[in-house]
């Protein structure tokens, strides 16, 4: 049987390319979706509203984690939808240890101090020996998981269930969610935006942080109370933020966060999708479909990741 | 036989706190050196002076990895001297890759986007795939090379003869420094004070660099042509330079590089030495000079390292 792709992305040249490159059996790579589009490969954000007009729609392989969008209960789910997960893992580490790193290292004050000429050299801080809590453990957390053994930290994890990496040396579940971020050096969400996620990241949380730490989102905004984190950092509760995600993206102009102290942000680009490494995913998961066998990464429904 | 130690160091109390809660056997700690001091741990700095006062001399612990300041001939030479050396590879690692990522995750350039109130979300760099090159791989070298592995770059590494470290992908000595330096996305200058390594990073090294490689130097300061460095940034041959070490330290006040375009500095704060690593050296290394056998980390007076 032939089958029929159709790439909704604004690098869909890209995804092209390399995917002709491979020469994959029995596939036709379409201009733009039709009524025999069998797979569709892109971001959510273009897929949504396009899915009910595709009678033999099959596969959706979307470019990035988050899939939300494609959760609506008002939207088709008779076909199978898979989404990038590994590739993001690698990147958003090197977000995550990245400020995590210049916090340490002071890079910031390093600058201040060389603008005014100052020779500084008191030791600034290190990773080395330091507790980092997860908020989420799916395969981008047992990255960065993975990457925070490799610099000698202590690592927690706070999943509902999964205990799935073995860079996690402590789980905590349900109700120990305080118990989790008690005494945390970094807190990092990485949770997906699901009913049980929203806004987790609470003011009970935030004080029971130490003052002396630094809190990142990757994940998706929603997991945060915006008004319970403004308090904790107007109020120094806790050291710092690194926010890449946010309730309403683009943040409006008159958030407060724009002109938050110590709050550093990003603009939803902590993992950016690499054509190449998606495209790498897509060709995989075509070989797997193509033969009948089951995918990589399917999105549970319900669960919504 | 009784040993006697002596602490030169700013932080004497701590090592001292760490060493007697060992309860070394045949150990006494003095407050001054004297007469019968047969051990020194320190600074070089603070040691250096007192090396000829001290007939019962045997080993020297350097609280540093470099001990160029004892290699002075005018100095004795009939002891042992061991320097630091695991201890920092870890840390230096850390600086070294927090200033590779704030240079690919544009970390400055993202807070002046946020001090705009500019939602800037094009992508930035990643570590990810890039060739990273290691003048000098001793115990320091092997460490960021191994950092190097783990997320995921090509590894080249220039050294006079040695080949240590598995994590180097590619080895070069002698006359390919240029072949070496040519085609990286960053050069990491970690080499010791010596004759051969003075000045090495010079016009021609920064010539063979592509315009938009990252210049990290943490070993040494003589290592580097600073007039050639001043060139190649101001007329950007080279994307950026980052510098713990300087010719002159602390570097004095009228010099260029303290407003120097794409150089960021700090002020030789890149491997803080850890009281608690260092006396943790000191113990191991006592174990075996009580029992008479061969130190770890001995410096060859003759190679200055």
């Amino acid at each position: 049987m032939m089958h029929r792709l159709a790439i909704l992305s604004d690098l869909a040249e890209q995804y092209r390319a390399v995917i002709e490159k491979e020469n994959l059996p029995d596939l036709t790579i379409e201009s733009t979706p039709g009524p025999d589009t069998d797979i569709l490969l892109g971001n959510p954000h273009l897929m949504k509203n396009i899915l009910a007009s595709l009678p033999a729609l099959s596969w959706v392989q979307s470019t990035s984690a988050g899939v939300e969008l494609l959760m609506d209960s008002s939207l088709r789910r008779d076909y199978v939808l898979t989404n990038a997960r590994d590739v993001f893992g690698r990147l958003m580490s090197e977000y995550i240890f990245g400020y995590l790193l210049a916090h340490e290292r002071q890079i910031f004050q390093r600058f201040a101090d060389q603008q005014a000429k100052r020779w500084n050299d008191e030791n600034t801080g290190v990773l080395y020996g330091k507790t980092i809590g997860l908020l989420g453990v799916g395969s981008i957390g047992a990255e960065v998981a993975k990457t925070a053994k490799f610099f000698n930290m202590t690592v927690r994890g706070y999943t509902q269930k999964s205990e799935m990496s073995a860079d996690v040396d402590h789980y905590f579940h349900g109700n120990d969610l305080l118990k989790f971020a008690n005494g945390l050096d970094y807190l990092v969400s990485i949770l997906p935006n699901t009913k049980e996620t929203r806004k987790i990241v609470n003011a009970d949380v935030l004080n029971a942080l130490p003052t002396h730490a630094l809190f990142i989102s990757v994940g998706r905004g929603s997991a945060v109370d915006e008004s319970a984190l403004l308090n904790a950092l107007t109020q120094n509760k806790i050291a710092g933020a690194v926010l890449d995600v946010f309730e309403k993206e683009p943040l409006p102009q008159d958030h407060p966060f724009w002109t938050t102290p110590n709050l550093l942000m990003t603009f939803h680009t902590s993992a950016p999708s690499l054509p190449e490494d998606i495209a790498k995913l897509f060709i995989e998961n075509y070989k797997l479909f193509n033969q009948g066998k089951p995918l990589k990464f399917q999105v549970d429904f319900e669960k919504g990741y």
